[in-house]
């Protein structure tokens, strides 16, 4: 009767929710002028490893398929996108503005937001050197969050600069193959007593505390600052030199957002990796690129916590999930005339649905509000007349059955709706 | 560089084609009353083996994972459906009206208009004894088919009854266990040369023949050929006993849609399975109920070869993907005035692009028409006025930079758009 552990059913409530959430990031991409792409749930295994190294199989869901192949159900869509970029970057102009909300899976223990499958907008640039790109691509993930409601006191962009510490780590004569090591343990330094990361850094200490609470910033970070705030967004962004993220693929500017109350994982995160098409292509194509990704799990939590998010949120499922119009049978007999009618309402695309038996008119009124119509409208002794009540305001018109779709195409509350069908009656032109 | 065999890459063009049809299968199965569900792509290998017998597992993308669970990537959604439901139908009203689109996978020969994923529109019916739920489905199934632009001539619905052959078994005094393979036989039929039906058949081919030649109806399929007449889609259907539908579970009226040329596969299929629940929940909810599926493979082909269905597609990949405005920066001073203003049309809904690093002006006029702005807004010399362009007219303005959202909102090709924006300015009253 259940999923198998860190997978979750959606039901239609929750459908509804997953649904808002993609409709926001794809709005908000699409503002931005980003157009969507996708992947293959199933990769071969090695497009993985060649990016993560052999460890990254023990969180895959991995396996051998009927043809032999090593096979792994996708961890991330980065690899993809190298794959896809390399093949196909000719087709396109540059830069490309690709973005995409794959469903992503590890085999991981669960814990708070984090389960074995997530859904997972990415975002990126590819074929841009330039800092504005990077600029863009910050303030995409802002507004990315500003359209689920959340405020500046809400979330934080914390912006940092991967570069500036390996010239740190030049400056400080370490030597090449000790810098992944290092970058991870001052990425980890804000979760762990300083002390403890004290004793790791050993002489880099005293150097990179300096940097770290100054909370200061390369010339490269004051310019992005400059640029978001010209948008209007610098009450959005912090420069923290904390941020660092363990990848080893990252090469400029890279962010992570969180929530201001500091109780949830990132929101999101990433940052340029101009060599990784490169590396993950073998060589087959070099562009510069950059991008971050988000994942639904813990944006469901931020929302969950936040006040004029859940109420957007709530909104729109039910925008969603409710009908425009129920169809009222009072007489048994009046069912036919009330179907031609339900087929031509629905051919104008509104919302419609009624009982499929024969039901007391006032389970079916019941059923009218229970699904969310605005209207119901009753067939019944009045006929050739039908009776249109608004449910919220409770007012009711007798209305002539041929008067109706004018009568219905006047009412506010409907309007929109009729005027998004785009399909011709069943007896249109073309097959009659 | 290529995806596994069997599996696509959807680049930007193919991912706006799945997003028009995913679009269209939800906005028609709302207008009929339906809300959206989902489960895991993942699931126990025995919830299938549970329906489909031990030899489904040879098509089946299926291996243990990381925790020694026997696991599959969904063949289908049905199993899900019926253990989704078992353990939450107390807290839903009946009938559920619930549609999906999920993505499925199975381990086969690639054929025309088979890979080894597809996506599948699924609807169900689930706690509806009544046949109007099947002229329901049917009706719905139809108007999928229309929203994409086919007419009668274009496809048909062949809708049959499995009861019907049950009580001719009975009649003919055929123990029941032969029936799901004569049962079969018959689903075979118009396939193969009668002669070799004959043979397989025996004794019961000349009746079985009468009754596929007379292509009559039982007294319920002509009920539901006379409820569809009265929706105006009889031109849609056809009543053809030929239809049995492989599948054990089936129970009663079952239908398949086909492209009328008879070039392609079934484009959907299904029909009532009223103890199919009961058997996969042991027991443990028993619910009547019926559905059927539509997979996006067989209907892209469809479309590809149906004039009318291929324009509304090439008309909706464009809506998709194309800009609203491009902004053309002649003069690098002006590029924060130009980013200011790009965030503020952003805001608004607008979708907005721009060249990220210094180009000439003629250069960006081309980019914004390769990527279908309408309006392109030039920020230069003549500053603080912008020229705004649109680009199919050629006709240009001269207009304050601070007049420009109002100017903006008047054109009848941008005014639709401002309108789907649901963000306040970054700079609203909840964060200043």
């Amino acid at each position: 009767m259940q999923p198998l552990p860190g997978f979750r059913d959606f039901l239609p409530q929750d459908c509804a929710a997953r649904n808002y959430i993609f409709d926001r990031w794809r709005e908000v991409a699409r503002r931005y002028g980003f157009v969507e792409w996708d992947g293959p749930v199933l990769e071969p295994t090695d497009l993985y490893t060649k990016k993560s190294g052999a460890e990254i199989v023990t969180q895959l869901f991995n396996f051998t398929d009927k043809g032999e192949r090593e096979v792994a159900m996708r961890p991330e869509l980065t690899p993809t996108l190298a794959r896809v970029v390399a093949a196909h970057e000719r087709e396109f102009k540059k830069p490309l503005k690709w973005f995409s909300i794959p469903q992503c899976f590890r085999y991981e223990k669960q814990q708070r937001g984090r389960l074995r499958e997530h859904f997972q907008f990415n975002a990126d640039i590819i074929g841009e050197d330039s800092l504005d790109a990077d600029v863009e691509l910050i303030a995409l993930c802002v507004d990315l969050l500003r359209a689920f409601g959340f405020a500046a006191n809400d979330f934080v962009v914390r912006v940092s600069d991967r570069e500036f510490w390996i010239d740190f780590l030049r400056t400080q004569n370490v030597p090449e193959e000790n810098w992944q090591e290092i970058l991870q343990i001052i990425d980890r330094s804000e979760r762990e007593p300083r002390e403890k990361t004290a004793v790791k850094l050993g002489p880099l200490a005293e150097p990179a505390f300096k940097i770290l609470d100054g909370k200061g910033g390369s010339e490269k970070l004051d310019r992005v600052l400059a640029a978001l705030r010209v948008r209007g967004l610098a009450d959005f962004v912090e420069i923290d030199l904390g941020i660092v993220r363990g990848l080893a693929y990252y090469s400029g500017v890279v962010f992570e957002a969180f929530d201001r109350g500091g109780k949830l994982r990132a929101l999101a995160g990433g940052g340029r990796y101009d060599n990784l098409i490169a590396q993950l292509s073998d060589g087959a194509v070099s562009l510069p690129a950059l991008g971050f990704a988000m994942g639904d799990v813990v944006l469901g939590e931020l929302i969950g916590e936040t006040q004029a998010a859940r109420e957007k949120l709530g909104t729109a499922i039910a925008t969603e999930q409710n009908l425009d119009i129920y169809i009222v049978i009072a007489k048994e007999e009046r069912r036919a005339d009330a179907l031609a009618k339900i087929q031509a309402l629905r051919d104008r695309g509104y919302r419609v649905d009624y009982s499929l038996t024969a039901a007391k008119v006032g389970k079916q009124f019941q059923t009218a509000e229970q699904l969310g119509a605005r209207v119901a409208i009753l067939f019944g002794d009045e006929w050739p007349q039908v009776r249109v009540k608004t449910l919220a305001s409770r007012e009711e018109q007798l209305i002539g059955n041929e008067e109706m779709l004018a009568y219905l195409a006047s009412l506010p509350s409907l309007s929109s709706r009729a005027e998004r069908s785009d399909v011709e009656g069943p007896r249109g032109s073309t097959d009659r």
